[in-house]
C-alpha cells in the first residue's frame, strides 16, 4: 500500500547514517552529492590525501573505502575506480551513467536496511568521515569557466541603472549572453577573499586612482560542472545538451563594480572578476534534482521564442530547476556579539530565462569544446522581487537603498571582515529536501597601492 | 682580434647542423626555441611519444635523448629532467633560470667545435629527429588564455569603424584592456579551423539569423607563455614581471565579425573567438630576443604618464622588442596554380602601447594568479601604416578596400579553403636571424544550420 505509507518510514528513503533522516539536512540518501575532502584528524599524510566522497547527513563516505571493501555492486566497482586520482575528473569524463551506478550502488549500501551494514556494523566507521574532520576541496580541475547573464531580471536591473531608456539589450532575448571567466583564481567554500586593488575612475576625477576596490560585491550564482564534453568542431544539439551537465554547485562571483566600469569596455570584465570565484564543494547531479523539475521559465507575450538550436520540447514540462538560493551576510561586529547572519536575499533557479541546456547547446554551437570539469555559472540569479536580487549592486539599487544589519550598521557595498554565505535547497512537501551546502567566503582588507 | 672576425666564422655562432648556418634560417644555434613534437617516422609507438625538443636549423633536438646520452652539464641536465613528461609544463614552472641553464648547455653541444660531437660523429643521429619526420603540439597545457588590445593603431582603427567621433575608449591610455578567453579550443599551427556557425543579425534583418559566419577573420598576435606565474592574491611588481615570461610564439586569434557584432554588449567577446586560437609550435625565449630589444613605444606628446605599478625604468631602453610579423594568404585556386601565398600585411611588435611587463603587472594587480603554461596573447599587433593592420576587418578597412589576389579574386573576409600563414622574426645585420617559425590555418566548409 505504497499510497498510504509515510515515505520517511520507507527504508529505502531513510539511511544507517542518523542525521541524514532530519528533514532539515542538505544530504538526505536521496541526495548523495559528489565532493573531493582530506581528513584533517588522519595521524599519517598518505590517509590525508585528497579523496572522493558523497555527503551523507553530517558524515562524508569515501568512495574508495567502500570499492576496496568489496561493498558496492559490479557497476558500481567500476565507476568507483575513476575516484582514485582523489579528483573528480575522470568520473566527470566517463559521462553521467557512471556516476549513476556510484550512486545506486552506494544508495543501496547507505539505507537503513543495508544487509552489509546489518552484517557487519563496523563498516561505517571504515568509510565514513564526519564533515566536522574533513576539509573540502576543489571538486575537479576546472580547464575553463564561464560566466553567463541568464537572469532576464538581473540584466534588466543592472541595465536600467545605467541606460534607462533601453534597459535590455537588443540581443538579450535571443543569444544566451555569456563570456570567458578566469579558471585560474576558483576558490572553494571558506578560503579569504582579499579585496581587490585596481585602476577606478569616479565621474568626478581627473585621472584614475590606484587603490582596494571601494565597491566590491557578490553574485549569486548556480554552477554547472561539465561531464564527458563535446571535441572541437562538433556542436551539441539542443536535445543531448543536459547529458554534458555533471551536476550543480553554488558561485559566487565576486566583483569589483568600481573597477568594471572603467575598465568593462568594450571587450567585458576583466580584473573585476578575476581576483576569486568560490564556489561550494558538493556536486548536487542532475538525477538528485529530478523532483524539483518545473517548466522552464514563462517568456513574457511578445518575446520571440527561442530559435531552433535552442527550442527543445521538454522546456514546457521540466527546462527549469526549482532551486531556492539565499544569500547571508554578517559583519565582523555581528560575529563578535554573536548576532547571527542576516538572510539578505532569496529566490529562485526558476526565474532564468536560459535553460542549463540552453547553455550548453549555445556555448557549443561554434564548436567550442566543453572539457570534463569545466564549469558553466549561471549569472547573478535575480527573480522580480526586490528580495531575490543577487547582488548588492541590484539589493541596494545602486547604493540608493542601503541595507541595515540587526547592529544598526549600514552596507551599499561589502566592507572588510564581511562574510557572505550562499545556500541552496529545493523542498516541497512530500519529498525529501536536496541541499547544496554552503558556499561561503570572508572579505580581507586589500593592500593600498598608488594612493 | 673579434673586431676583425667574421662573426660567422666564429665557432661559437655556428653549428654543426649545417642548416642552422643558413643566414635565412629561423632557428639558428642563438635562437633554440622549446618546443613538444612526436616523431613520425618512428616505428614503434613509445618512440612516438609526445618529446620536448629545441630547433635547429630544420632539425629538432631531442632534449632527454641527450641527458640520457650524457651529452649536458650538471644544469642542464637537471633542467632536463623537467622535460620527462613530455609537455613544457614542469620547464615553465621552474622558471627562465632553468630554460636558460637548459639553453646554454645545449649551445655547447651543437656549437661546430663541440667537443663531444668531434669525438663521436654518431651522436647526431641519436638527439636529432628532422622537422620533416615530426608532428608538433601545443606546447604546453593552457590553464588559461587572456588576449589583450595593446595596440593603439587597432584599438583606433577598429574604433573609428564604428565610433568615428571618438574612436578610442577613455580607458584606453590608462588600462592595458584584456578579457579572458578560451583555453580549451586553442590548437597548434596546422590543425584546421572549421568555420563557425553563429546567430548574426545585419542591419536590415528583423530577426537574427543562424548559420556560418560571413565575416571569419584572422589577427594576427604575439603570444607569451608564463613561466613560474604566482600565488593568488599577491599582485607580480613591474620590475620583476618579465621574469614571469617563459618566452613567446605567435597566434591567430580567428575572429568572426558577424557573431561579434550581435554578441559583445555587454560582456564582451564569446563565440566570435572561442571556436579556434592557433598558435605557432616554437616558444622563443626571451633570452634569445635581448639583441632585439628596443626603446618601449613612445607615446604622443599629452598621453598620460603609465600610473606608477606601470611604470618601469627599463621601458625607455628595452621595454620594446623588435619583432617583424607578416601575415600571406592563400586561396585555394592560387594553391591549385602553384601560385605562391601573397603577403598582405607586415608590421612589428614594437608599435605595442603596452609593453609584455605593463601586460603581466596589470593582470596580476588584482591579485588574479597566473599559472606555469598560461597564455597571454597581446591582441592584434597593427601599426601605422595601411600594410602593416593585422586584420582583415581593418586590412581591407570594413570592406571598403577589398584585396585582389594573384588570381584576380577578391576577398574582403576569409572564404573556404584559404590559408593564413603567419611568421614572426627578427633581423638586423650583423645578429643572427631570430626566428618563430609559422603559425598557419586553413578554413574549413561550416556546417550549415538553422537556414
Amino acid at each position: 500500500m505504497p499510497g498510504t505509507l509515510d515515505s520517511t518510514h520507507d527504508p529505502a528513503l531513510r539511511s544507517w547514517v542518523d542525521a541524514a533522516n532530519d528533514p532539515a539536512s542538505d544530504f538526505p540518501i536521496q541526495n548523495l552529492p559528489f565532493g573531493v575532502f582530506r581528513r584533517t584528524r588522519s595521524p599519517d599524510s598518505a590517509a590525508a590525501a585528497p579523496r572522493v566522497g558523497v555527503a551523507i547527513g553530517d558524515q562524508i563516505v569515501d568512495i574508495v573505502a567502500c570499492a576496496d571493501a568489496g561493498l558496492l555492486d559490479r557497476d558500481g566497482a567500476v565507476a568507483a575506480d575513476l575516484c582514485r586520482s582523489g579528483r573528480l575528473d575522470e568520473l566527470m569524463a566517463s559521462g553521467r551513467d557512471s556516476a549513476r551506478s556510484l550512486r545506486q550502488s552506494l544508495s543501496a549500501l547507505l539505507r537503513s536496511d543495508s544487509a552489509a551494514v546489518r552484517a557487519n556494523r563496523s563498516i561505517a566507521s571504515s568509510i565514513l568521515t564526519p564533515m566536522a574532520d574533513a576539509e573540502l576541496l576543489l571538486p575537479a580541475t576546472i580547464g575553463d569557466y564561464t560566466d553567463f547573464y541568464a537572469s532576464i531580471a538581473h540584466a534588466t536591473n543592472v541595465g536600467s541603472m545605467f541606460r534607462p531608456d533601453h534597459p535590455l539589450l537588443p540581443n538579450y532575448k535571443w543569444v544566451p549572453i555569456g563570456y570567458h571567466g578566469r579558471a585560474s583564481s576558483i576558490v572553494v567554500s571558506g578560503t579569504p577573499v582579499r579585496r581587490p586593488t585596481g585602476q577606478t575612475r569616479d565621474a568626478a576625477d581627473e585621472a584614475p586612482r590606484v587603490g582596494p576596490s571601494r565597491r566590491l560585491d557578490y553574485e549569486l550564482e548556480v554552477g554547472v560542472f561539465i561531464a564527458r564534453g563535446n571535441a572541437l568542431g562538433h556542436p551539441v544539439p539542443i536535445a543531448e545538451a543536459e547529458q554534458k551537465a555533471f551536476g550543480l554547485c553554488i558561485v559566487n562571483d565576486w566583483s569589483a563594480r568600481d573597477i568594471q566600469t572603467w575598465e568593462y569596455q568594450p571587450l567585458g570584465p576583466f580584473l573585476a572578476k578575476s581576483f576569486a570565484t568560490t564556489v561550494s564543494p558538493w556536486v548536487v547531479t542532475l538525477d538528485a534534482l529530478e523532483p524539483y523539475r518545473v517548466p522552464a521559465f514563462t517568456r513574457a507575450a511578445g518575446d520571440p521564442a527561442p530559435l531552433p538550436y535552442l527550442a527543445s520540447a521538454d522546456d514546457a514540462r521540466s527546462g527549469g530547476l526549482d532551486i531556492t538560493l539565499e544569500v547571508l551576510l554578517s559583519s565582523e561586529k555581528m560575529r563578535a556579539n554573536g548576532t547571527p547572519a542576516m538572510r539578505v536575499s532569496r529566490g529562485s533557479f526558476r526565474e532564468m530565462y536560459w535553460t542549463i541546456a540552453q547553455l550548453i547547446a549555445h556555448h557549443t554551437s561554434n564548436g567550442c569544446n566543453l572539457r570534463p570539469g569545466d564549469l558553466l555559472a549561471s549569472g547573478t540569479v535575480s527573480g522580480s522581487a526586490r528580495e531575490s536580487r543577487g547582488c548588492l549592486l541590484e539589493r541596494t539599487w545602486r547604493s540608493t537603498e542601503p541595507l541595515t544589519l540587526p547592529t544598526g550598521e549600514s552596507r551599499t557595498f561589502l566592507e572588510d571582515g564581511d562574510e557572505v554565505v550562499m545556500r541552496g535547497y529545493c523542498e516541497r512537501p512530500g519529498r525529501a529536501r536536496i541541499g547544496f551546502g554552503e558556499c561561503r567566503g570572508r572579505v580581507e582588507r586589500g593592500v593600498g597601492r598608488g594612493e
